[in-house]
């Protein structure tokens, strides 16, 4: 058994990051963070967001509206920074006060900024092999991981585990694209299918993005597989001085021992999102740089 | 083994669409139809599609450039079909000659219009369980012909033979929503797949879109499992006096003993297509015509 080690994979991608961006003539990429609200867990990603892009050299505007603001409000100001030629790439902060319709803000970003790729747009093109558009962070840094450890999916057979829109829809698009390093055979189950650990064990890469702590035992996985745990879950563990231990959707201890690579929960995944956004939001800079 | 009679199930979708046109005041719902160039396939297609609307009491708007238009003047065209108020739907028969880029055209065409549902936003609706815009026909024409022969997709193993942006990935896609009906794990299977047959053989619906004729064999099947056959390809037969038959991805002798339901070629998934393509038209008019 290998470790995937996110943190490692992810601060190289900040490095090449940040070396492409010192090149750069004139103003430099910036994003716009907008966060609604004072949520906990939205301010701790939003300043590890705007940290990462200092670090890089891209500056972050960092934008708070109030929890009371209205869809329209919010739609009047990605409007307006849709229009900003200083603004390349935009993210609303996930999740958005009810009644607000999340789906509804993502698409109302331009596509050509949509660098968090949630926009119904940008989706559609992963759908079509078109690499004109943004992956959505999560997916693309599972790609990334499986191609930095060396795994060539092409012919391999690919179980997500969980079918979102942020993880298991795209993923499985991705793995089924006809690019080098994807063309892997793929199969999505969830909350309705019947014999999971039966579909599970035909592995050769099992990608876990269910949300529930420790959900995949040894039970499930085929030895030599590759194991990806998406999953980020807090677990009561009175030993912690917070309380709570986190966990994967992966039983750790169990499954590590058989299978060929596995990705750590936290320091696997969960790194990756952060840097992909960047990679994003310098892809989408060089989009409306192109003559320059 | 039960025969899915396509014909029967379009035909009936056809007089519910002639029931409902009927009951519309004033203009009737318009379908603008370009066929570019005189490809044979084409110009029968289209002919169809004519003969359908008319039946339903869809006026049909035949648009036939030259095969020399460019992609910049069939953008000129289908933009000004996007801002005609008495154009409801909008579709662009493929294949259109080089080097005219199909995905670009499709992507032109107003999301509202696009009832062929080949525009990157409508794919990303299906993606994103949104039942706002256009499911393409071909798929939209399996899930119907499903739903209307009872079978139930909750939480079985659904086999999709072929990766394609028109069959394979938006069926995968319809099969995963939470919607009744749906709710099925699916597998995606394609040219790159290994061990082919021990996957399909899990199938409880396998759905066969390679385009290889009478591919799919008994070996490859589950005894009572549910095949829809995509394929409509041409073997040469010198006992037909148009010198062919048209057969499907399935081997029909020896699959149909086996399966519990199956699609027959021709009369199977092709006549829905039509159909579907006529209840889009008709839903593009009512998206337009909501406050009438």
């Amino acid at each position: 058994m290998k470790l995937i080690d996110g943190n490692k994979i992810a601060a190289d991608i900040i490095a090449e990051l940040k070396a492409d961006v010192a090149l750069l003539p004139g103003r430099k990429p910036c994003l716009a963070l907008i966060r609604v609200g004072d949520d906990p867990a939205s301010v701790s990603y939003v300043k590890k967001k705007e940290k990462t892009a200092a670090e890089i050299g891209i500056i972050s505007r960092v934008i708070l509206p109030s929890v009371a603001i209205t869809q329209t409000e919010l739609f009047a100001l990605i409007d307006q920074l849709n229009a900003d030629p200083d603004v390349d790439g935009i993210l609303v902060q996930s999740p958005l006060p009810q009644p607000i319709d999340e789906l509804q803000v993502f698409r109302r970003i331009a596509p050509c900024k949509d660098v968090d790729g949630l926009g119904t747009m940008n989706l559609g093109k992963v759908a079509q092999d078109d690499d004109s558009g943004f992956i959505s962070c999560t997916p693309a840094g599972i790609m990334e991981l499986l191609a930095r450890s060396g795994v060539d999916l092409k012919g391999r057979h690919v179980v997500v585990l969980g079918r979102s829109l942020l993880v298991g829809k795209p993923v499985a698009l991705l793995v089924l694209q006809k690019k080098t390093g994807a063309n892997g055979t793929v199969t999505v189950c969830h909350s309705q299918t019947a014999n999971l650990p039966a579909i599970t064990r035909q592995a050769d890469v099992l990608i876990a993005a269910i949300g529930r702590a420790e959900f995949v035992t040894a039970a499930m996985v085929k030895p030599g597989a590759v194991v990806i745990d998406v999953g980020i879950n807090r677990v009561p563990d009175a030993a912690k001085k917070t309380g709570y231990r986190l966990t994967g959707d992966v039983h750790f201890p169990t499954v590590a021992p058989l299978a060929r690579l596995i990705t750590p929960v936290p320091g696997g995944v969960g790194p990756m999102t952060v840097a992909m956004l960047m990679k994003n939001t310098l892809k989408a800079y060089r989009l409306t740089h192109r003559g320059d």
